[in-house]
């Protein structure tokens, strides 16, 4: 069974994305175990059919790879450099029999240098589904700041997601739709500690978040219970 | 004299610059006229050679095409959408006869479907001199709102460029070199009342700008006349 075909994709293009998982105040990368033999990690990545458009395609390879769908996945940079290839990775599984998707053409065509295009997006873990694609050993959350020895530049590009994530995060929180409809301050505070790893004092970030001007504060139902509860939010629309 | 060898270059992956020019209180584009017959304008832009870094390719699409050199050059976006194609273009090339750097083989390879890398730069339009290339009938520096009729998505590359600029500007204020070793509070502000194409008020400019802790002040030199000159100010290093 040959599942893959070189001559279909656009040559030495490829599109790599980091997934970054939310949960219980901690943020993970979805890393794939690559289905061979050997410690091989990788982002979950892939190929460009030589008519499909890079959106569509980072959509496709990660349903493929991880099962995630209908992520809000954003292109953040090119990683492009000179020398840059896979060919450690398959001169390992040129030798490996059970690789029965690969022709040794193909591995000759999957060693060549590579311009990857990467995407990043943050989802809620407990929302998300994962299945492995048929490349795949397994697809895993990972702690980001304990990564697997992650094949070529990989770690790099989670580095400089990481760097993009943080950038103007404020204007990103209502697009990746990441907390319940309505949450409290303080889960929201969370959110910022996993994304910036470093707290936040609560009052300074209760002004900060209220000056963005994106969220509304519900009224306290009554309850006829000491008036305790903390205030929820939702972001305007 | 055949000069473009489309077998060595990476297939389907183009890269094409914004690169804005600054110049009395003014935001201009640098735009070449396709050197045919017909009305074509474009980005300076070219193609990968198979082994070359992105970012070298980018630097030396760049010169090559308008002599500019040694440029801050920044990756900001892939285009690459279905069906983006430069075929109109090269379908009226196909009837030119004098267009002897390329063959008819090259233009079929020129009308694929193509991934556009884009960058774009900041420069000081007094301090680079430009040259065409050899593609090129002219490179001039036109208006940013007054674009001639560029080909394919160029327009809404220059639209993304200017955001991406304007985005984060603060940052990137010393990195593009812009202005005179040192100048005033209102050569500053006019720079960024053409990148922003909006008055800035006087005092809160100042104030912004200081507290952005970048700025130097210089003492003034006594030169016996009325106290009347601005201070002048240098970044910090």
């Amino acid at each position: 069974m040959k599942l893959f075909k070189a001559e279909e994709y656009i040559d030495q293009l490829s599109i790599d994305s980091v997934i970054f998982g939310y949960k219980n105040k901690e943020l993970k990368v979805l890393v794939a175990k690559v289905h061979f033999e050997g410690d091989f990690w990788s982002l979950p990545g892939g190929f460009i059919y030589k008519e499909e458009g890079t959106d569509l395609a980072a959509a496709r390879i990660l349903e493929e790879r991880t099962g995630l769908r209908d992520i809000f996945l954003e292109q953040y940079r090119v990683f492009g450099q000179e020398g840059r290839s896979n060919n450690v990775l398959f001169e390992n599984l040129l030798n490996v029999p059970k690789s029965d998707f690969f022709t040794k053409e193909d591995f000759k065509w999957l060693s060549q240098r590579f311009v990857s295009i990467a995407y990043y997006a943050l989802v809620e873990i407990d929302r998300v589904k994962l299945s492995k694609g048929v490349f795949d050993e397994k697809v895993e959350w990972v702690d980001y700041k304990k990564l697997p020895n992650l094949i070529m530049d990989h770690s790099l590009m989670v580095e400089h997601a990481l760097e993009t994530l943080r950038l103007n995060f404020d204007r990103k929180l209502i697009g990746f739709n990441l907390l319940p409809e309505t949450f409290t301050m303080r889960e929201l505070k969370e959110l910022y500690e996993a994304v910036y790893d470093k707290p936040f004092a609560r009052n300074n970030f209760q002004k900060k978040m209220l000056d963005l001007n994106v969220l509304e504060r519900l009224e306290k139902k009554y309850t006829g219970a000491a008036n305790k509860a903390p205030y929820l939010y939702r972001f305007k629309h």
